[in-house]
Protein backbone atom coordinates (compact mmCIF):
# COMPACT_ATOMS: atom_id res chain seq x y z
CA UNK A 1 0.00 0.00 0.00
CA UNK A 2 1.59 3.51 -1.17
CA UNK A 3 0.92 6.61 0.94
CA UNK A 4 -0.25 8.13 -1.69
CA UNK A 5 -4.01 10.01 -1.50
CA UNK A 6 -6.71 7.22 -3.25
CA UNK A 7 -9.24 8.08 -6.02
CA UNK A 8 -12.12 6.23 -7.31
CA UNK A 9 -11.99 6.59 -11.08
CA UNK A 10 -15.14 5.72 -13.11
CA UNK A 11 -13.55 3.79 -16.31
CA UNK A 12 -15.57 3.05 -19.06
CA UNK A 13 -13.05 1.49 -21.76
CA UNK A 14 -13.77 4.65 -23.63
CA UNK A 15 -11.26 7.10 -24.73
CA UNK A 16 -12.66 9.85 -22.18
CA UNK A 17 -12.28 8.38 -19.05
CA UNK A 18 -9.09 6.28 -20.09
CA UNK A 19 -7.87 9.92 -20.23
CA UNK A 20 -9.24 10.97 -17.15
CA UNK A 21 -7.18 7.66 -14.99
CA UNK A 22 -4.05 8.32 -16.69
CA UNK A 23 -4.39 12.41 -15.63
CA UNK A 24 -5.18 11.17 -12.23
CA UNK A 25 -2.14 9.09 -11.79
CA UNK A 26 -0.05 12.06 -13.01
CA UNK A 27 -1.05 14.28 -10.38
CA UNK A 28 -0.03 11.53 -8.04
CA UNK A 29 -3.42 10.13 -7.30
CA UNK A 30 -3.31 6.13 -6.15
CA UNK A 31 -6.37 5.16 -8.61
CA UNK A 32 -8.79 2.80 -8.44
CA UNK A 33 -11.35 1.89 -11.38
CA UNK A 34 -14.71 1.54 -11.03
CA UNK A 35 -16.63 -0.26 -13.74
CA UNK A 36 -20.49 -0.68 -14.79
CA UNK A 37 -22.03 -3.73 -16.63
CA UNK A 38 -25.25 -1.93 -16.76
CA UNK A 39 -27.02 -4.33 -19.72
CA UNK A 40 -25.38 -1.64 -22.17
CA UNK A 41 -25.24 -2.88 -25.83
CA UNK A 42 -22.01 -1.77 -26.35
CA UNK A 43 -20.40 -3.95 -23.42
CA UNK A 44 -17.41 -5.22 -24.93
CA UNK A 45 -16.02 -1.49 -23.44
CA UNK A 46 -16.06 -3.49 -20.31
CA UNK A 47 -13.18 -6.02 -21.91
CA UNK A 48 -11.06 -2.50 -22.90
CA UNK A 49 -11.94 -0.99 -19.38
CA UNK A 50 -9.62 -3.53 -18.13
CA UNK A 51 -7.25 -3.86 -20.85
CA UNK A 52 -7.17 0.21 -19.87
CA UNK A 53 -6.63 -0.04 -15.91
CA UNK A 54 -4.08 -2.62 -16.47
CA UNK A 55 -2.41 -0.26 -19.19
CA UNK A 56 -2.01 2.31 -16.84
CA UNK A 57 -1.60 0.81 -13.76
CA UNK A 58 -4.40 1.60 -11.80
CA UNK A 59 -4.11 0.30 -8.17
CA UNK A 60 -7.37 -1.84 -8.62
CA UNK A 61 -10.36 -2.04 -11.10
CA UNK A 62 -13.72 -3.12 -10.13
CA UNK A 63 -16.76 -4.12 -12.45
CA UNK A 64 -20.34 -3.48 -10.34
CA UNK A 65 -23.27 -4.74 -12.00
CA UNK A 66 -26.29 -2.66 -11.76
CA UNK A 67 -29.85 -3.09 -13.38
CA UNK A 68 -30.34 -0.29 -15.21
CA UNK A 69 -32.41 -1.73 -17.97
CA UNK A 70 -34.79 -2.18 -16.05
CA UNK A 71 -35.90 1.46 -15.66
CA UNK A 72 -34.17 2.54 -19.03
CA UNK A 73 -35.91 3.96 -22.38
CA UNK A 74 -32.51 4.16 -24.11
CA UNK A 75 -31.02 3.06 -26.96
CA UNK A 76 -28.30 2.07 -25.20
CA UNK A 77 -29.81 -0.54 -23.03
CA UNK A 78 -33.22 -1.15 -24.68
CA UNK A 79 -33.96 -2.65 -27.83
CA UNK A 80 -34.24 0.91 -29.83
CA UNK A 81 -31.51 1.54 -32.60
CA UNK A 82 -29.25 3.31 -31.99
CA UNK A 83 -29.12 7.12 -33.89
CA UNK A 84 -26.49 6.97 -37.25
CA UNK A 85 -24.95 10.04 -38.64
CA UNK A 86 -26.71 12.50 -36.98
CA UNK A 87 -25.37 16.08 -37.23
CA UNK A 88 -23.68 15.96 -33.94
CA UNK A 89 -22.27 19.45 -34.35
CA UNK A 90 -25.56 21.40 -34.44
CA UNK A 91 -27.96 18.80 -32.65
CA UNK A 92 -29.43 20.22 -29.83
CA UNK A 93 -31.78 18.06 -28.30
CA UNK A 94 -31.03 15.20 -26.00
CA UNK A 95 -30.89 12.25 -27.97
CA UNK A 96 -31.97 8.79 -27.68
CA UNK A 97 -28.81 7.43 -26.21
CA UNK A 98 -29.44 9.04 -22.99
CA UNK A 99 -29.43 6.71 -20.10
CA UNK A 100 -32.15 8.35 -17.34
CA UNK A 101 -29.69 9.35 -14.52
CA UNK A 102 -26.85 7.08 -15.54
CA UNK A 103 -24.17 9.47 -14.08
CA UNK A 104 -25.84 10.23 -11.23
CA UNK A 105 -25.96 6.01 -10.16
CA UNK A 106 -22.78 5.94 -11.91
CA UNK A 107 -21.39 8.54 -9.10
CA UNK A 108 -23.50 7.26 -6.18
CA UNK A 109 -21.65 4.27 -6.67
CA UNK A 110 -18.22 6.19 -6.90
CA UNK A 111 -19.42 7.71 -3.62
CA UNK A 112 -19.79 4.22 -1.60
CA UNK A 113 -16.86 3.45 -3.01
CA UNK A 114 -14.97 5.65 -2.81
CA UNK A 115 -16.37 6.31 1.49
CA UNK A 116 -14.92 2.35 1.80
CA UNK A 117 -11.84 2.68 0.66
CA UNK A 118 -11.02 5.80 2.24
CA UNK A 119 -10.63 8.32 -1.00
CA UNK A 120 -11.61 11.81 -0.85
CA UNK A 121 -11.51 12.00 -4.62
CA UNK A 122 -13.20 10.83 -7.74
CA UNK A 123 -12.80 11.51 -11.08
CA UNK A 124 -15.19 10.95 -14.14
CA UNK A 125 -14.85 12.03 -17.88
CA UNK A 126 -17.71 14.57 -18.30
CA UNK A 127 -17.22 17.20 -21.21
CA UNK A 128 -19.46 19.97 -21.70
CA UNK A 129 -17.82 20.85 -25.11
CA UNK A 130 -17.99 18.37 -27.63
CA UNK A 131 -20.49 15.99 -26.28
CA UNK A 132 -24.05 15.24 -26.84
CA UNK A 133 -25.99 16.95 -25.01
CA UNK A 134 -26.50 14.72 -21.64
CA UNK A 135 -27.68 17.05 -18.76
CA UNK A 136 -25.56 14.90 -17.02
CA UNK A 137 -22.59 15.91 -18.12
CA UNK A 138 -22.59 19.67 -17.56
CA UNK A 139 -20.99 21.64 -14.40
CA UNK A 140 -23.52 22.51 -12.52
CA UNK A 141 -24.31 19.31 -11.95
CA UNK A 142 -21.21 18.24 -10.89
CA UNK A 143 -21.12 20.88 -8.63
CA UNK A 144 -24.49 19.83 -7.23
CA UNK A 145 -23.68 16.31 -7.10
CA UNK A 146 -20.35 17.59 -5.17
CA UNK A 147 -22.54 19.19 -2.75
CA UNK A 148 -25.14 16.74 -2.29
CA UNK A 149 -22.82 13.96 -1.90
CA UNK A 150 -20.71 16.16 1.34
CA UNK A 151 -23.87 15.74 2.82
CA UNK A 152 -25.01 12.08 2.60
CA UNK A 153 -21.45 10.75 3.54
CA UNK A 154 -20.47 10.07 7.28
CA UNK A 155 -16.79 10.93 6.03
CA UNK A 156 -17.79 14.15 4.41
CA UNK A 157 -19.96 15.72 7.80
CA UNK A 158 -16.94 14.82 9.60
CA UNK A 159 -15.11 16.72 7.40
CA UNK A 160 -17.86 19.48 7.38
CA UNK A 161 -17.82 19.76 11.21
CA UNK A 162 -14.19 20.11 11.29
CA UNK A 163 -14.79 23.01 8.76
CA UNK A 164 -12.90 20.64 5.56
CA UNK A 165 -14.22 20.03 2.11
CA UNK A 166 -14.48 15.96 1.81
CA UNK A 167 -15.30 14.90 -1.72
CA UNK A 168 -14.38 17.05 -4.57
CA UNK A 169 -15.42 15.47 -8.16
CA UNK A 170 -12.43 16.25 -11.03
CA UNK A 171 -13.58 16.64 -14.15
CA UNK A 172 -10.10 17.32 -16.31
CA UNK A 173 -11.86 17.06 -19.68
CA UNK A 174 -14.97 19.46 -18.64
CA UNK A 175 -14.00 22.02 -20.57
CA UNK A 176 -11.91 20.55 -23.13
CA UNK A 177 -12.66 20.01 -27.37
CA UNK A 178 -12.55 16.33 -28.42
CA UNK A 179 -8.82 16.99 -30.17
CA UNK A 180 -7.67 18.24 -27.09
CA UNK A 181 -8.49 15.27 -25.15
CA UNK A 182 -6.82 13.31 -27.92
CA UNK A 183 -3.85 15.51 -27.18
CA UNK A 184 -3.78 15.62 -23.90
CA UNK A 185 -4.05 11.58 -23.83
CA UNK A 186 -0.95 11.53 -26.17
CA UNK A 187 0.91 13.73 -23.83
CA UNK A 188 -0.07 10.89 -20.80
CA UNK A 189 1.35 8.14 -23.18
CA UNK A 190 -1.74 6.58 -23.71
CA UNK A 191 -2.56 3.73 -26.44
CA UNK A 192 -5.72 5.22 -27.76
CA UNK A 193 -6.18 2.50 -30.13
CA UNK A 194 -7.50 0.02 -27.45
CA UNK A 195 -10.07 2.48 -25.97
CA UNK A 196 -13.35 2.18 -27.36
CA UNK A 197 -16.33 5.13 -27.98
CA UNK A 198 -18.67 3.69 -29.77
CA UNK A 199 -22.94 3.21 -28.89
CA UNK A 200 -23.18 0.06 -31.30
CA UNK A 201 -19.99 -1.83 -31.96
CA UNK A 202 -19.87 -5.24 -33.60
CA UNK A 203 -20.17 -8.52 -32.06
CA UNK A 204 -16.21 -8.59 -32.83
CA UNK A 205 -15.92 -5.08 -30.66
CA UNK A 206 -15.45 -2.81 -34.21
CA UNK A 207 -16.45 0.67 -33.85
CA UNK A 208 -19.68 1.35 -36.03
CA UNK A 209 -18.25 4.71 -37.78
CA UNK A 210 -21.62 5.92 -37.82
CA UNK A 211 -23.48 6.81 -33.64
CA UNK A 212 -22.62 10.27 -32.21
CA UNK A 213 -20.10 8.76 -30.10
CA UNK A 214 -17.91 8.09 -33.11
CA UNK A 215 -18.16 10.84 -35.19
CA UNK A 216 -17.22 12.88 -32.10
CA UNK A 217 -14.20 10.39 -31.54
CA UNK A 218 -13.10 10.66 -35.28
CA UNK A 219 -13.43 14.57 -35.58
CA UNK A 220 -11.18 14.37 -32.48
CA UNK A 221 -8.37 12.86 -34.41
CA UNK A 222 -8.79 14.38 -37.42
CA UNK A 223 -8.45 17.61 -35.19
CA UNK A 224 -5.61 16.61 -33.52
CA UNK A 225 -3.94 15.52 -36.56
CA UNK B 1 -53.48 2.98 -16.65
CA UNK B 2 -55.87 5.89 -14.13
CA UNK B 3 -54.84 9.48 -15.03
CA UNK B 4 -53.55 9.83 -11.62
CA UNK B 5 -50.30 11.74 -11.12
CA UNK B 6 -47.24 9.07 -10.71
CA UNK B 7 -44.49 8.88 -7.51
CA UNK B 8 -41.55 6.13 -7.31
CA UNK B 9 -41.85 5.10 -3.79
CA UNK B 10 -38.58 3.47 -1.72
CA UNK B 11 -40.22 0.55 0.15
CA UNK B 12 -37.91 -1.94 2.47
CA UNK B 13 -40.36 -3.50 4.46
CA UNK B 14 -40.26 -2.21 7.51
CA UNK B 15 -42.70 0.32 8.94
CA UNK B 16 -41.79 3.97 7.68
CA UNK B 17 -41.94 3.48 4.03
CA UNK B 18 -45.24 1.67 4.62
CA UNK B 19 -46.25 4.47 5.83
CA UNK B 20 -45.11 6.87 3.44
CA UNK B 21 -46.43 4.73 0.55
CA UNK B 22 -50.16 4.75 2.02
CA UNK B 23 -49.57 8.86 2.53
CA UNK B 24 -48.90 8.92 -1.00
CA UNK B 25 -51.61 6.52 -2.00
CA UNK B 26 -54.04 8.68 0.32
CA UNK B 27 -52.65 11.72 -1.34
CA UNK B 28 -53.90 10.42 -4.54
CA UNK B 29 -50.55 9.52 -6.44
CA UNK B 30 -50.32 6.46 -8.41
CA UNK B 31 -47.49 4.70 -6.48
CA UNK B 32 -44.86 2.76 -7.76
CA UNK B 33 -43.03 0.86 -5.37
CA UNK B 34 -39.24 0.24 -5.85
CA UNK B 35 -36.86 -2.38 -3.42
CA UNK B 36 -33.25 -2.77 -3.09
CA UNK B 37 -31.47 -6.79 -2.74
CA UNK B 38 -28.46 -5.07 -2.01
CA UNK B 39 -27.15 -7.75 -0.26
CA UNK B 40 -28.46 -7.01 2.88
CA UNK B 41 -28.45 -9.29 6.02
CA UNK B 42 -32.27 -8.64 7.25
CA UNK B 43 -33.31 -9.70 3.11
CA UNK B 44 -36.11 -11.04 4.72
CA UNK B 45 -37.65 -7.32 4.74
CA UNK B 46 -37.76 -7.88 0.73
CA UNK B 47 -40.65 -10.38 1.26
CA UNK B 48 -42.54 -8.04 3.80
CA UNK B 49 -41.95 -5.18 0.79
CA UNK B 50 -43.71 -7.39 -1.27
CA UNK B 51 -46.76 -7.76 1.33
CA UNK B 52 -46.88 -4.35 1.40
CA UNK B 53 -46.76 -3.44 -1.78
CA UNK B 54 -50.03 -5.31 -2.16
CA UNK B 55 -51.80 -4.75 0.89
CA UNK B 56 -51.46 -1.20 0.43
CA UNK B 57 -52.65 -1.64 -3.79
CA UNK B 58 -49.01 -0.39 -5.49
CA UNK B 59 -49.61 0.52 -8.84
CA UNK B 60 -46.63 -1.58 -9.55
CA UNK B 61 -43.67 -3.03 -7.40
CA UNK B 62 -40.03 -3.89 -8.46
CA UNK B 63 -36.91 -5.08 -6.72
CA UNK B 64 -33.70 -3.85 -8.17
CA UNK B 65 -30.25 -6.23 -7.51
CA UNK B 66 -27.22 -3.70 -6.60
CA UNK B 67 -24.20 -4.57 -5.62
CA UNK B 68 -23.28 -2.92 -2.19
CA UNK B 69 -21.40 -5.42 -0.23
CA UNK B 70 -18.27 -4.69 -2.80
CA UNK B 71 -18.32 -1.43 -1.64
CA UNK B 72 -19.64 -1.95 2.89
CA UNK B 73 -17.81 -1.99 5.35
CA UNK B 74 -21.11 -1.86 6.88
CA UNK B 75 -22.89 -4.20 9.79
CA UNK B 76 -25.32 -4.74 7.43
CA UNK B 77 -24.00 -6.11 4.67
CA UNK B 78 -20.89 -7.42 5.37
CA UNK B 79 -19.49 -9.64 8.53
CA UNK B 80 -19.52 -7.35 11.03
CA UNK B 81 -22.40 -7.88 14.00
CA UNK B 82 -25.31 -5.80 14.47
CA UNK B 83 -24.87 -3.52 17.65
CA UNK B 84 -27.77 -4.86 20.17
CA UNK B 85 -28.67 -3.02 23.48
CA UNK B 86 -27.06 0.85 22.36
CA UNK B 87 -28.10 3.76 24.53
CA UNK B 88 -30.13 4.92 21.02
CA UNK B 89 -31.89 8.31 23.01
CA UNK B 90 -28.45 9.52 24.25
CA UNK B 91 -25.94 7.81 21.34
CA UNK B 92 -24.85 10.67 18.83
CA UNK B 93 -22.28 8.90 16.69
CA UNK B 94 -23.08 7.74 13.37
CA UNK B 95 -23.28 3.58 14.06
CA UNK B 96 -21.61 0.82 12.43
CA UNK B 97 -25.06 0.38 10.34
CA UNK B 98 -23.81 3.07 8.58
CA UNK B 99 -23.97 1.47 5.13
CA UNK B 100 -21.97 4.03 2.75
CA UNK B 101 -23.85 6.48 0.43
CA UNK B 102 -27.10 4.05 0.83
CA UNK B 103 -29.57 6.54 0.48
CA UNK B 104 -27.82 8.25 -2.22
CA UNK B 105 -27.74 5.21 -4.85
CA UNK B 106 -31.62 4.13 -3.32
CA UNK B 107 -32.64 7.68 -4.71
CA UNK B 108 -30.35 7.72 -7.69
CA UNK B 109 -32.18 4.21 -8.67
CA UNK B 110 -35.40 6.06 -8.08
CA UNK B 111 -34.18 9.11 -9.85
CA UNK B 112 -33.97 6.95 -13.31
CA UNK B 113 -37.19 4.61 -12.74
CA UNK B 114 -39.23 8.16 -12.19
CA UNK B 115 -37.84 9.45 -15.44
CA UNK B 116 -38.74 6.53 -17.31
CA UNK B 117 -42.31 6.45 -15.88
CA UNK B 118 -43.04 10.00 -16.16
CA UNK B 119 -43.28 10.04 -12.38
CA UNK B 120 -41.64 13.78 -10.84
CA UNK B 121 -42.30 12.57 -7.25
CA UNK B 122 -40.24 10.03 -5.17
CA UNK B 123 -41.08 9.43 -1.50
CA UNK B 124 -38.56 8.09 1.11
CA UNK B 125 -39.03 7.36 4.65
CA UNK B 126 -36.41 8.79 6.23
CA UNK B 127 -36.33 10.66 9.50
CA UNK B 128 -34.88 12.94 11.01
CA UNK B 129 -35.78 12.76 14.69
CA UNK B 130 -35.63 8.44 16.23
CA UNK B 131 -33.41 7.68 14.15
CA UNK B 132 -29.82 6.11 14.62
CA UNK B 133 -27.52 9.44 13.18
CA UNK B 134 -27.44 8.68 9.15
CA UNK B 135 -25.95 11.65 7.52
CA UNK B 136 -28.67 10.75 4.68
CA UNK B 137 -31.34 11.31 7.00
CA UNK B 138 -31.16 14.45 6.93
CA UNK B 139 -33.26 17.54 5.51
CA UNK B 140 -30.26 19.16 4.13
CA UNK B 141 -28.60 16.06 2.62
CA UNK B 142 -32.90 15.57 0.83
CA UNK B 143 -32.35 19.35 -0.29
CA UNK B 144 -29.14 18.94 -2.04
CA UNK B 145 -30.37 15.88 -3.79
CA UNK B 146 -33.54 17.42 -4.82
CA UNK B 147 -31.32 20.32 -6.41
CA UNK B 148 -29.28 17.86 -8.18
CA UNK B 149 -32.08 15.75 -9.24
CA UNK B 150 -33.44 18.33 -11.21
CA UNK B 151 -30.24 19.08 -12.81
CA UNK B 152 -28.99 15.52 -13.58
CA UNK B 153 -31.94 14.93 -15.99
CA UNK B 154 -33.55 15.67 -19.42
CA UNK B 155 -37.38 15.70 -17.86
CA UNK B 156 -35.63 18.41 -15.09
CA UNK B 157 -33.74 20.22 -17.44
CA UNK B 158 -36.41 20.61 -20.02
CA UNK B 159 -38.77 21.48 -16.71
CA UNK B 160 -36.76 24.12 -15.64
CA UNK B 161 -36.39 25.78 -19.20
CA UNK B 162 -40.51 26.38 -18.99
CA UNK B 163 -39.63 27.26 -15.14
CA UNK B 164 -40.98 25.06 -13.58
CA UNK B 165 -39.69 22.32 -11.13
CA UNK B 166 -39.58 18.84 -11.73
CA UNK B 167 -38.37 16.53 -9.73
CA UNK B 168 -40.00 16.21 -5.51
CA UNK B 169 -38.69 13.97 -2.79
CA UNK B 170 -41.65 13.79 -0.43
CA UNK B 171 -40.45 12.84 3.00
CA UNK B 172 -43.68 13.08 4.88
CA UNK B 173 -41.92 11.42 8.14
CA UNK B 174 -39.32 13.45 8.21
CA UNK B 175 -40.19 15.37 11.61
CA UNK B 176 -42.50 12.91 13.28
CA UNK B 177 -41.39 10.90 15.86
CA UNK B 178 -41.54 7.26 16.17
CA UNK B 179 -44.93 7.00 17.82
CA UNK B 180 -46.13 9.55 15.75
CA UNK B 181 -45.14 7.46 12.73
CA UNK B 182 -47.26 4.46 14.30
CA UNK B 183 -50.26 6.96 14.85
CA UNK B 184 -50.20 7.55 11.22
CA UNK B 185 -50.02 4.35 10.05
CA UNK B 186 -53.02 3.63 11.97
CA UNK B 187 -54.90 6.78 10.82
CA UNK B 188 -53.92 5.11 6.95
CA UNK B 189 -55.53 1.85 8.10
CA UNK B 190 -52.05 -0.31 7.67
CA UNK B 191 -51.28 -3.40 9.36
CA UNK B 192 -48.08 -2.69 10.48
CA UNK B 193 -47.41 -5.93 12.13
CA UNK B 194 -46.30 -7.25 8.69
CA UNK B 195 -43.59 -4.83 8.31
CA UNK B 196 -40.10 -5.41 9.98
CA UNK B 197 -37.78 -3.20 11.44
CA UNK B 198 -35.07 -5.25 12.15
CA UNK B 199 -31.59 -5.18 11.33
CA UNK B 200 -30.53 -8.89 12.35
CA UNK B 201 -33.76 -11.23 12.29
CA UNK B 202 -33.44 -14.22 12.53
CA UNK B 203 -33.84 -17.00 9.47
CA UNK B 204 -37.99 -17.35 10.53
CA UNK B 205 -38.18 -13.41 10.47
CA UNK B 206 -38.61 -12.77 13.55
CA UNK B 207 -37.13 -9.51 14.90
CA UNK B 208 -34.61 -9.62 17.46
CA UNK B 209 -35.79 -6.85 19.68
CA UNK B 210 -32.30 -5.66 20.83
CA UNK B 211 -30.67 -3.80 17.54
CA UNK B 212 -31.29 0.65 17.18
CA UNK B 213 -34.15 -0.26 14.99
CA UNK B 214 -35.98 -2.36 17.54
CA UNK B 215 -35.61 -0.03 20.13
CA UNK B 216 -36.81 2.61 17.77
CA UNK B 217 -39.77 0.41 16.73
CA UNK B 218 -40.45 -0.80 20.30
CA UNK B 219 -40.42 3.00 21.84
CA UNK B 220 -43.04 4.26 18.97
CA UNK B 221 -45.21 1.72 19.82
CA UNK B 222 -44.93 1.63 23.15
CA UNK B 223 -45.47 6.07 23.14
CA UNK B 224 -48.69 5.55 20.76
CA UNK B 225 -50.57 3.63 22.96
Amino acid sequence: MSGARRAVVLLSGGMDSAVVLAHLSAEGFECHALSFDYGQRHRVELIRAAEVALQLRAASHRTALIDLRAFGASALTADIAVPKDRDVEHAHDIPITYVPARNTIFLAHALAMAESIGARDIGIGVNAIDYSGYPDCRPEFIEAFERMANLATRAGTEATERGERWMRVHTPLLMLSKADIVRRGRVLGIDLSRTISCYDPTPAGDACGHCDACQLRERGFRDAG
